[in-house]
């Protein structure tokens, strides 16, 4: 019984990696798609979202039936509930990533950030896909001091973020009402990707580190 | 014992109806502080916030506790990982009243959305508002109706999301780069409102007809 336990939260680990490396795939493809006006890229995207969603709903219906079956205590009842949150979080990140490549869609053949803005685009979509690269790999270690890159690493997309605004807002801004909206969505997008990796990080962390239940011996 | 468990189950709906009542506060408050340039309301949503943020938290180490000490099955383990669900979604439904806020007091004394669009912010905090209402009175009643009721009615506010964009989108819109980001935000965030509403309405649905547990008898 204890065997197949232990094999069922090796599971529950495996497939987190699993769609963790999917929204990888997808916000390399989106953001290439965005920062490239890559039309066929960005079609991917947005085909390839349902299997993350439907992965995640396998994923909470597997941690669900093992909570019902085993019964589990302690730090394996912790890794299976964080399953639950971490999963939802994916899902998310995989819906900004969508979005993305909606933009891209929606502007082809144009590209959607101005000549002014590129570089920055550039760099915040590089971060988030070194977030998700992090993320896939500390899902896999569970090696906590990626845990704490991630959880700081979110302040350069902030920054990144707040000067596409700055950009937006500023006196030699020339960007028709339409590509305000794009850039705005866009960035949003790109900082919430990152909050949401953070928030996992944070319960790897937890699960490594933490108090969650208060009897644990 | 099983007395001592229906107890903690009740005392499991009734903190979510608690933060979903404090989320109708913060949402009537903030959307009043948009509307009216009212920047005493958006401060007060905006300090209320991390007691709506602490009480998720309580909820959460309150349904881990439970899952621990009780090793619930088949519904009653079902309300307990809804639970936590739901309380994300309550806690970032409180997350964009603060936001919508934050916009308010940004741009107080002006109002945030200009004249062309005041209507349809109205409309669409009304809606916000509405929902708010409905997820409370859901959440203390069980009664799937409602639930039917925040999963279609989000449609309303899809559509005046969109015809927010069409506004700024449109030949006559004469909004500087400025009203364009802050319209576009809080148009965002009011249709992601909607969303986390019909979220947890639709675990509350499944709670009532689903087959989450493939085993249960």
């Amino acid at each position: 019984m204890r065997a197949v336990f232990q094999q069922e939260l090796a599971e529950v680990q495996d497939r987190l990696v699993e769609i963790a490396e999917l929204v990888l795939d997808s916000i390399r493809d989106a953001t290439t798609a965005f920062n490239a006006a890559d039309v066929a890229l960005a079609d991917k995207v947005i085909a390839a979202d349902p299997n993350i969603d439907e992965l995640a709903v396998e994923l909470d219906e597997l941690a669900i039936e093992i909570l019902y079956r085993q019964n589990p205590v302690a730090r394996d009842l912790r890794i299976v509930v964080s399953a639950l949150r971490m999963s939802a979080s994916l899902e998310r990140m995989g819906d900004l990533a969508r979005h993305i490549a909606q933009l891209a869609r929606r502007r082809y053949p144009d590209h959607v950030a101005p000549e002014a803005l590129r570089d920055t685009f550039t760099q915040m979509t590089a971060h988030d896909i070194r977030i998700a690269e992090l993320l896939a790999q500390l899902l896999r270690t569970q090696d906590v001091e990626l845990a704490d890159q991630l959880i700081n690493g979110d302040d350069a997309v902030d920054t990144l973020h707040a000067s596409v605004f700055a950009t937006v807002l500023g006196a030699e801004w020339q960007g028709e009402a339409e590509q305000t909206v794009d850039v705005t969505l866009a960035s949003r997008f790109l900082e919430r990707f990152g909050d949401h990796a953070a928030s996992i990080a944070k319960k790897v962390q937890y699960l490594a580190t933490g108090e969650w239940v208060p009897e644990e011996a």
